[in-house]
């Protein structure tokens, strides 16, 4: 499930008392009445272009009212490196002065304030410096003066110099959602064992070196997607919601601090090709904070103009667009509401010489030489176990990428995605090299709705590709001047806790008489996924289950459920939604009475406003394979990805005089 | 949890058609008719001590019924090296033809046949060849022929020589059900973010390698604690509730074919000195799997005799105790029913010349030259947040290891018997150096009991000693010489996915209300464990939280659950007991009406028997420090980490020259 979008006004979360860790916060990254953006502990790389911005707090009310409610509009801010002199922002980075702004903001103090309906309200007097860098590593202290003696300082560090080239090529796979516990899931479903010992494994299981980060986000411990893939993408850690930029707490979603980002330096420094890849919507979280700068990751249609126009307020690293753009979400294309200012995004790639794909058909064909768009329906991709196993339930949709009614056909994988991106790319990034993205989305989608099997089918076909791509680099000879990576941006809770004898279960009447199905430790056996069954072909070769269905079958879960049925097994008639609403316009989930109806009940631990599962705190593991694969062992922060594939891409340099290569 | 006591007449789970993957089976690692052990697939370190058994099954009724229940006594069996010429199984390892054996056992084929009360019963003929070796690398075929033309083979693989000794000492740290996700939540609450940056890390965050082992069983996909410890200790994977065996079909569980262990091998090649150190009672399955070799688990008095004795009924590998073994279960030592023989464990044990502790003081006292025994309890620790916070708690206890009434007093924590462990090792090791396994058991024990609190403490505590482990090595000056892997025998489905508001829970009376306290994503704000609060100090210094009582505390939970409630927050009188039975005598679970009184009602979705959480499927991390460190990246099984130890400790020898040293 998204987050839900947040009100104009924008900040929501706060705090009881100024200087501590809690649930509701004012603006997660401003303990004090003085906010610094990028706030401290910050970390760059060397030339990365961002914004700062200033902001002062005076609460109107509530247990942090201060000053009458006067924001003071005379704050001043220095910058010193290491133990230097410290300077005006403006002289420091050579800039104009610019001109002050003011807004209001509210927040909810706690859950009674928020049920109460008693807001505090704060004004704010702010500044913002856009556009500058930091080129010489080391520690800077940044300083925020105001109310007469109040002070804010933020420490930031610039990483070392990272100018060398070590990897021609970079390719980034994300499972969305995907944890150590799921790979271990799919492994058991697809690859069989003999006595203790797997058969064959998954792709994933041979890479050389793994690694873990931590996904949380710069103020919350629960990550969304919009600002890990950020994090992973900038080096920079955001809000929930927020993605490109450090969210302040102006209304507008577009004024907030940017941060550059991979495929913006790898643009500007060494006019590399990059492409993104997603089984999602091209305007969700993951491809779209590539090139996103928001507070919200909900204007979808603006963060596909920016992904092909760049940043238009303002002045900022100019972006002509992806070399390989391929996923779902056509909504952003044709012309209408969902698109920017309405207009036909077809037309607007096509304009930049894109070649359009809207099946696999015309992917295959598309020349390797233009810059590639290929969507391939509205919204998501369906999943891989619709699109290769139960086949039956595509056609009951309507998400025709040419907007046309009826479903979308010939939908290409995402392997024939990826592989056709990597044809592109290897041409059009020639000496230079490339950089890709490729998600495999519905790990995580389908975890929210609880319907593990759909999960579990993806991040198979994630592996699949990662498999068939492996194999291409090597035809192509690239596979050693290329950095594979493959991560995740947050986790669910899943895992798997015995078998469950779907039989028996069916046969019951009483839901405590149907939980006695489940096996556990010596009644778990083996996994009866991998074992043919007469007459049974799901034409889906090795390293996919050789049967879907089976009597006895995994039984998972995780803490974080709504109300909800459970009676294991694959859905073969559509994807699971586990809670619905019981009168119309409700936001309260009870059990959806049409899911899994043989199933017992199990009652959430969830909101009860909350339809689906939620994203978890654990750390996700990290695979690496080619140059610099020994930097990705041991155990770090999701910005670190970051750093370590801009240091193994020599995109941290010293000068400015790389700058705007791509202008 | 322990998985439960099995009947004497062994095998209870089994299958429906002979050749797949069923949750019931005959024998888990016998599909057809014909047993060997160790089965196919199965690998040896050169020189590594077992036996094999042969069995032949007549199943007398049921689906597979054969033969009219008549099995083939005239079975033959050969094993032949490579291509080569097979021998018969005597002639090859120049034995003596061993007497045949027949017994009878019963199982159930599916849980219809369960409730029904219609075991399928099985005669059986079988022969087992005790204490041989293979001592050249390289692949074996085993055939078992039987009922005139019918053929069973496994193909056995003997891993490469490995005589020259890497690493001096070794110590294993073993988080019992440690996964990824409790050490990112266990991070979470005793160590701060300011702005997404961890300000301390973990000592585990600090390893330089991290790799993933899969911890099935051989013949099921969930593990309990027996097998997979034996796993990582033997290289040989067994059975739910067996260790140091392979576990057969006869009702003895003391005569299945055996399989050499780490320790075993580590004082016969080198002489070296070994311990054992555990928060667990000593004969609880992760200690006591380095030296028993028992179907069951449960054998406690027995397994602790194995440990000071070696094994009495065969002839095998000399066993003469420990060099140091502190950890808690008395019941084993003190005279009576639960010791071997009614015997006096601690008379035993000095008899051997073995000091005794029963305290800290005494512990801290005794010889680092003299063998060292340390009981400091009944049954298993406390955990450490009892031990340390809430240590009123330790009062209710009645488990003083003299036996005396009353509770233990002065009881060391997991780092004071590690580090003193050392000290012993260290000096009786001498140029031979040491082997340490260090186990946190209640990370297990408490995660079973949905106690995520005392788990995460128990977790903190390993991850302390680990860190002061480290620091000693130093001191010592034998921290390069050292290799100290930190992993887990098997997961629990844990992780976090939000904070709650602990006071508007309790605020609220509805169920539903109370679940409205969770916060997720922007809401889950940060951990207020790591905030001081005025007036309240923990006095647990650094790496452990400041307050474990706070407001905002995590919202956390498993996919595996018996009926309980949850509230979240920390029970302050002792550890959780989720379920309980309303019926006096019946094993039918319900929410336990004293537990969480104030939370929501969950109901659970494991089998109704169950009174706690179960072990779950994924994989678990391993992390190394020192030589042979990268051998442990990656992805493997749980027998690599056997295999990887016993090749950095020179363990794999070509010839039976070094047989029998401790002699």
């Amino acid at each position: 499930m998204l987050p839900k979008l947040r009100s104009a006004v924008v900040c929501l979360t706060a705090s009881l008392s100024i200087a501590s860790g809690q649930t509701f916060r004012r603006l997660g990254t401003c303990p004090e009445l003085g906010c610094v953006l990028p706030p401290d502990q910050q970390e760059f790389l060397p030339g990365q272009q961002f914004d700062i911005r200033f902001e002062v707090h005076a609460p109107k009310n509530g247990s942090e009212a201060f000053n009458n409610g006067v924001a003071d509009e005379k704050f001043t801010a220095t910058i010193a490196k290491g133990g230097g002199r410290p300077k005006s922002i403006a002289d420091f980075f050579k800039l104009k002065e610019p001109t002050l702004e003011t807004w209001t903001f509210s927040w909810h103090e706690d859950l009674f304030a928020q049920e109460a309906k008693t807001p505090s309200i704060v004004n704010v007097a702010s500044k913002i410096y856009r556009r500058v860098a930091l080129y010489e590593p080391g520690e800077y202290t940044v300083t925020l003066n105001y109310y007469s003696g109040k002070k804010t300082t933020a420490q930031w560090t610039v990483r070392p110099l990272a100018t060398k080239k070590k990897a021609k090529n970079v390719v980034f796979f994300i499972g969305d959602g995907m944890t150590t516990n799921m790979i271990t899931a799919a492994r058991l479903l697809a690859h069989k064992t003999v006595n203790g010992k797997y058969q064959s494994l998954l792709a994933l299981d041979k890479f050389p070196v793994v690694g873990h980060q931590m996904s949380h986000s710069i103020d919350t411990f629960i990550t969304d997607s919009a600002n890990s893939a950020s994090a992973l993408y900038s080096g920079h850690k955001s809000t929930v919601n927020a993605m490109g930029v450090y969210a302040d707490s102006s209304p507008d979603p577009f004024d907030d601090p940017k941060v550059e980002t991979i495929v913006e330096l790898l643009k500007r420094i060494w006019g590399s090709a990059w492409g993104a890849v997603s089984t999602a919507f091209l305007a969700d979280a993951t491809p779209i904070a590539l090139t996103g700068h928001s507070r919200s990751r909900y204007t979808y249609g603006a963060l596909i103009d920016q992904a092909l126009n760049g940043v238009s307020n303002y002045s900022w690293t100019k972006m002509d667009g992806p070399d390989v753009y391929f996923g779902g979400g056509a909504e952003q294309f044709l012309p209408g509401s969902g698109s920017y200012q309405g207009k036909d995004y077809y037309a607007e790639f096509a304009k930049k010489g894109y070649s359009i794909s809207l099946n696999n058909t015309a992917l295959s064909a598309a020349s390797n030489r233009d810059k590639a768009l290929g969507v391939f329906c509205r919204s998501n991709f369906p999943v891989w176990l619709d699109r290769n196993i139960f086949k039956e339930n595509l056609d009951k949709l309507n998400n025709d990428p040419s907007g046309a009614k009826g479903s979308a056909k010939d939908l290409p994988g995402l392997k024939e995605m990826t592989l056709k991106a990597i044809d592109v790319l290897h041409t059009r990034g020639g000496q230079q090299g490339f950089f890709l993205m490729s998600e495999a989305a519905s790990i995580d989608k389908q975890m929210h709705a609880l319907d593990y099997d759909r999960a579990l089918g993806d991040l198979l076909e994630l592996d699949d590709t990662i498999r068939a791509t492996i194999e291409k680099l090597k035809q192509l000879r690239i596979l050693d001047d290329t950095l594979i990576v493959v991560s995740a941006d947050h986790g669910h809770g899943f895992d798997v806790f015995g078998s469950a004898d779907t039989k028996y279960l069916n046969a019951k009447e009483d839901d405590r008489d149907k939980r006695n199905a489940v096996g556990v430790y010596e009644n778990s056996g083996l996994s009866q996924y991998v074992v043919a069954q007469p007459g049974v072909s799901y034409n889906t070769g090795p390293n996919f289950p050789l049967n879907w269905d089976p009597r006895y079958v995994i039984a998972a879960g995780m803490g974080a459920n709504p109300d909800h049925r459970e009676a294991y097994g694959v859905d073969k008639t559509g994807p699971r939604s586990p809670a619905a609403t019981i009168v119309n316009g409700s936001s309260d989930y009870y059990v959806n009475p049409k899911d899994k109806p043989n199933g017992f009940v199990v009652n959430g631990t969830l909101p009860t406003d909350q339809s689906q599962g939620v994203h978890s705190l654990t750390d996700v593991p990290v695979y690496a394979l080619g140059p610099c694969q020994d930097a990705f062992g041991g155990t770090y922060n999701n910005i670190d990805v970051f750093y370590k594939i801009a240091d193994c891409l020599g995109l941290g340099h010293g000068t400015n005089k790389t700058e705007d290569r791509g202008k």
